[in-house]
């Protein structure tokens, strides 16, 4: 066994070959090794062959201690993963009667028979243990080879991926790696990236703690990472630097780890037991969808209406003379659904949207351009969003623009 | 030499081996070299480390033709490409003086003195040729290997590869193949991939046309794929494949290529001046945001509503004795959703969603059990949607089965 352990990530699928898909994957797990130390020096993508799957996992034993793969534990001809490793391992696979009784009635709960090529979803082989995935068909395998090396295979599927790694593989790892890692995500919405980053100043020069920004798809997030000996001094390196990033960042972060704007906004409502409506133009619904993606929201987001068209909006209650007078695209339209949205659902807050999503312009604006506001029986607040890009990018960023506007409001009440 | 040229990529730059970036210049590779018919079995990714960036052009120069490379021509130490592939060549690299000379400039056209370590971009071995840069300091080396094998070594930054690519190296790789390819994407949705497999049958096992399936998030899809010693004759050997796959696949083929659920509503529903309007539950808005995605969508999407509480479905008109007799998730109320989507928005077709997203149930059914309906004057259609997952997962396969349903209703009428 090599002195220092260092992992490598094999992702499986011939779509990563034919450039269907871009390897996410490997880039996330990649993050999550950085993150806990464990070295990493090779990733690499292969398709479903097993005579190269095989050549794959063979070369990444002899160079890695830790080999995660990701893909190919489908129930088709094409997943080959399982067979792979069983090829390395030298063992035959048989079907674990816990896990087809597993498979078994997940189908069943689906109202669908199994199909017997299912079954070898249900495979095992003495080295390796099970991987329950609670939200598919394909449970992972934990290999261990006889000279302390280990395979963590895992869906392919993101989100199935996602949640095996954090709650099953990623402790296993992190027990192979000696020192302890604390990490806190900000999550700020409105500056952009290198808005954030000047704010930090020189905290982002320091290693440890360090502080690094990520722009995502709902904002920029602010990473403060630390390592010691043990976790309680990792966290009294870690406490102070995230206190000034705090300090820097102000009401501009809207909350940390697994916050969304969605159920920051939606905590902020139940907690004085308010409601939400809205009246979306340009966001064709967006904006009530995210609300509505938080679990339990039904008790704060009473509904909304689209208006997608002039005449609609009027039918719902847009005073004519404001979108004569101001223009569709306007702040005050913005305001009037927003308060048609509270008038329309007896809802304490409204949200309101309008703008041109493009690719052309409308309603005398610029493609990109955007009113949305917040209202409640006690006033009103609106802003203008400029964004470039293509209409989903549009729609996507001026919908968390109204929401955190709606942030803003409730937070200032 | 092998018989079959093969090329392979290998990404370079330790920000791949961090997750600090997905690797898009690997993916969009791959899908040209899919587009020109040159089989790729591996891609990988190596961090800025010499001895290891040898060993992995050293494996892939072994069992590919072309090794097709980018990152690592920066100027600073940690750009180790051109030294690496120099130990491979066994070749010592000497300063090009015509590229020193178009460096240069570049740098006093920007009204910089050049740095001396840029010096190094200059650089060229016997073996290999410049491939020029016109967006960047970087020029690429497209090296020949005495055995006929090639590498192409291109930038990082993507603009920059992407041109250098298309412009330059392309054309040289393209020349390597003698076959000539074709591929079509067919998109489906609604039976599962296995589903889809088993009604293909034997046409999966073919090699050329190949038919492969792909589970997408809007589908599976089925890509058709032949090559020949010329465009004409790959067509004449995909078309009659590509005619099988689509009589047994029959209406659950929605589109092809980029066309999209919503896109191809919106083409069905403007072929024949129809508008659309939604009532939504469970879905929260995102039937009406979907529909409202496709440019031009203003033209037949009127708008919707989102009834997300009991009181508010019975405020915009459900009868109160359906929710009574048939529950709140029922076909019932699905189908009296869509009928007040027309009368509110006075729209041609009506779209409706009822549901339990999880992770509770609600109105009597477990999560991930919903109700979509489409109706006109003439009729309606209605079906019942299971689905797990976490919220955001149900609500987009409800989203899209709304749309789906529609689609097939138009389809018929």
């Amino acid at each position: 066994m090599s002195a220092s352990p260092s992992a490598e990530i094999i992702s499986i699928g011939t779509e990563l070959l034919l450039g269907e898909i871009v390897d996410g994957n490997a880039a996330f797990l990649a993050s999550e090794l950085a993150e806990i130390g464990m070295p990493i020096y090779w990733i690499s993508q292969v398709g479903d062959n097993q005579d190269r799957l095989v050549e794959s996992l063979r070369q990444a034993l002899n160079r890695s201690r830790v080999v995660i793969t990701t893909g190919g534990l489908g129930p088709t001809g094409d997943d080959l993963t399982r067979e792979a490793i069983a090829v390395i391992a030298g063992e035959q696979p048989s079907v674990d009667r816990e896990l087809e009784r597993v498979l078994r009635e997940r189908f069943a709960a689906m109202g669908r028979s199994m199909p017997e090529r299912n079954l070898k979803q249900a495979w095992l082989i003495p080295s390796a243990e099970a991987l329950p995935n609670p939200l598919g068909t394909a449970p992972g395998w934990w290999v261990t080879r006889p000279d302390e090396r280990y395979v963590a295979c895992m869906p392919g599927v993101p989100a199935e991926m996602r949640s095996m790694w954090s709650e099953q593989v990623r402790p296993l790892v992190e027990h192979l790696t000696n020192a302890s890692f604390v990490a806190v995500t900000l999550k700020t919405f409105g500056p952009g990236e290198s808005a954030i980053e000047e704010r930090l100043g020189r905290l982002v020069e320091a290693a440890n703690p360090s502080v690094a920004t990520y722009a995502k798809r709902d904002g920029v997030y602010v990473r403060v990472a630390a390592s010691g000996s043990s976790r309680d001094e990792a966290r009294r390196r870690l406490n102070p630097v995230l206190e000034q990033v705090r300090e820097r960042l102000g009401a501009d972060v809207f909350g940390s780890e697994d916050d969304s704007l969605g159920s920051v906004v939606g905590s902020l409502l139940a907690r004085r037991h308010s409601t939400v409506a809205t009246a979306e133009s340009i966001t064709g619904g967006l904006v009530c969808s995210y609300l509505t993606d938080i679990p339990g929201s039904s008790s704060h987001v009473l509904g909304g209406v689209v208006a997608y068209n002039e005449e609609t909006k009027t039918r719902f209650g847009v005073p004519a003379d404001i979108i004569d007078e101001h223009g569709v695209v306007s702040e005050e339209t913005a305001v009037a659904l927003s308060e048609i949205a509270r008038a329309r659902f007896d809802a304490d807050f409204g949200i309101g949207t309008t703008g041109a999503a493009g690719p052309e312009g409308h309603g005398g604006v610029d493609p990109g351009t955007a009113f949305v506001a917040a209202s409640d029986a006690g006033g009103q607040i609106a802003k203008l969003i400029r964004r470039s890009g293509p209409r989903e990018t549009v729609k996507h960023f001026v919908a968390l623009s109204a929401i955190d506007l709606l942030r803003r409001f409730l937070e200032d009440r």
